[in-house]
């Protein structure tokens, strides 16, 4: 490997990407726009559909597919709904509008009205991105079922598994997922543990990917606070082979995020980041307003995933349409701050420019080291 | 910079050591031979006095210059106690020792007699730094007032303060402190928060840390889950100029930590780590032992620190002599399975030799991009 080959490895080579730079999925506010971009440009873009039916994700997948020619990654939720979620019941709901109520008020918004859970399958979704043959299959909260994972070997779609501890990542390695994202806990948006509970499996991107690099044989890719350069180096040198950047994708114009929510990030007045399970039921990271303050109060009740983002999801309505960001789940990672991108060809090329300065003798250290370990 | 002179810079030079390289100072089982050992080395050895009355701290510091010619540093709390902790009676001890009483039965511990509370002053312990001219003054959970960092500056005491958040950073910088410590919360032992509270302070390293070098000039080190040569070059590529560890010393001969708690860290079976307030009254990080669970329970009361930890040594004291380590406060990082140090020397060694193949361009890189971006 020589210095101007930091960007090719087995996983570039076994994706066809030209860099190893992979967009996160949101799964909140997809854009295939963004997706499309992030490919292009030679990276990995992925598109989050968890919150979509099958016909939806059929459409997505024929719309990414008529503005890239590149592979791109299409991410599920293994785990689709929490316990209790099919039997919490109106006085629940109840009881888990109450700190939005005053909210709900001031905006003139209408009070929501309860309504019966309709699930949406894992396996369902599932089965039309394997139907459309997608390039990258990647997922989190969990490992799908065997006879999923065998179809996509059969078909040639790439599997990638995320881990939020090292024994996920055995459990991910185990099943004969081709790659793991080891995501860390500065990330924006959902932890998604699925051995022990996400808020006892809180582990920073510096600790846990070295513990999963020395435990598994497939590519590593390093996830959660990585906001420029300086992270990417980081990761490769702690052995990742590859970098999921979210966050950092969230400003740009070819996001999916709202203009409030893009306008928040970009002017840095929005304070520090913190976990909260009032945002959708299930523990993610976002930005310390007014609305996560009263959802993390005590006495505040969660609604089971995905009730409570359902519920979540009148007030943040009428918040974005009154521009209070203070009143809208504002996700974002703890490196919020270290980037600036409205452009994601522009933004991708400055990183990468800066990257190629450093990234081959990193990248090449990195590689001995792993060798020289495994054979130990 | 050459690539053979990584390990020299700004800080090394006012330090007058040969490595970047500072060991974490351990508050609650200091040893004078761990921290000789490391400054003899070259690195920068700690010893954490928090605990010492002034005529203790003295006598520390007298035998740690018995066994090192080299700089070494002292470390204090500026914050020794938590509110409440000199009005907290003897039924708020006896609540918290409920979860504890069991334990202390089954152990054929006496039960622990409630005794008033004696504070030591900072204060004091600063004092004795001062007057004895030791090398390096650092502290964590606050800032000195600042006749103390005037003093300190007369008498050419370096000082480093620690900071969870880039506010605090922020904060140090503007008192003048020389060199900051950015402690992700990967870290072993307490969260030394000061302006919000640790719990709403918990940022990773690799986040941390180049939002800590964007807004200071002064050098910064990378503390928390660094446990082997890859987060060394991790935290060189964030911009720090030194790196601390201090789980990685632990089980190290020299170290002052109890033979099972040694024992527990180097067979690697001591599973995950978490945060709790319940083995000092202030938040830090250990294995999640069975000590741990039963102090997190809700219903638990915690006592104000120092109070709580008076409490808890009874019970570890006992369960440290009948080799419980579940019943004993076990202090680790998030990265303690990475290094297995028996032997301090040894450790630096081989940590110095492998960091060397790769950390000349990578400082020259970092140390690059500082500059222009310190410009611009």
């Amino acid at each position: 490997m020589t210095a101007s080959s930091w960007n090719r490895n087995r996983l570039t080579e076994k994706l066809g990407i030209n860099y190893p730079i992979i967009q996160g999925p949101f799964g909140g506010f997809p854009s295939q726009r963004l997706t499309a971009a992030v490919s292009n440009f030679g990276g990995l873009g992925s598109f989050g559909a968890l919150n979509l039916v099958p016909e939806e994700i059929k459409d997505v997948i024929a719309e990414i597919r008529s503005l890239t020619s590149k592979p791109f990654a299409m991410n599920l939720w293994v785990s689709m709904e929490d316990e209790g979620a099919r039997t919490s019941d109106e006085s629940a709901f109840n009881r888990s509008l109450a700190p939005l109520a005053g909210h709900l008020a001031d905006l003139g918004a209408p009070r929501p009205i309860y309504k019966t859970y309709s699930p949406i399958r894992f396996e369902d979704q599932a089965r039309v991105l394997l139907d459309a043959k997608v390039p990258v299959f990647s997922f989190i909260f969990g490992i799908p079922p065997r006879d999923i994972l065998e179809e996509c070997r059969a078909k040639k779609i790439f599997t990638i598994g995320a881990a939020t501890t090292p024994d996920e990542a055995a459990a991910l390695r185990d099943a004969g997922v081709e790659a793991i994202a080891a995501s860390g806990f500065e990330a924006g948006g959902h932890r998604g543990s699925f051995l022990r509970p996400a808020d006892d499996s809180l582990m920073g991107t510096l600790s846990l990917v070295p513990q999963v690099v020395d435990i598994v044989h497939v590519p590593v890719i390093a996830a959660g606070g990585i906001g420029d350069a300086r992270g990417v180096i980081a990761a490769m040198a702690l052995g990742a082979e590859a970098v999921q950047l979210g966050t950092a994708f969230l400003t740009c114009d070819e996001s999916g995020a709202s203009r409030l929510h893009r306008k928040t990030l970009l002017e840095k007045k929005a304070g520090h980041t913190a976990l909260t399970k009032g945002f959708t039921g299930r523990l993610a990271r976002g930005i310390r307003n007014r609305l996560m303050e009263d959802l993390n109060a005590k006495g505040s009740e969660i609604l089971p995933y995905p009730l409570q983002r359902g519920l979540i999801r009148n007030l943040s309505i009428a918040a974005e349409a009154a521009g209070r960001a203070d009143l809208v789940p504002m996700w974002a990672g703890q490196s919020a701050n270290l980037s600036n991108c409205t452009d994601v060809s522009a933004f991708l090329s400055s990183l990468v420019e800066e990257v190629s300065e450093i990234a081959g003798p990193v990248a090449e250290w990195s590689a001995r080291r792993r060798r020289k370990h495994s054979k130990g």
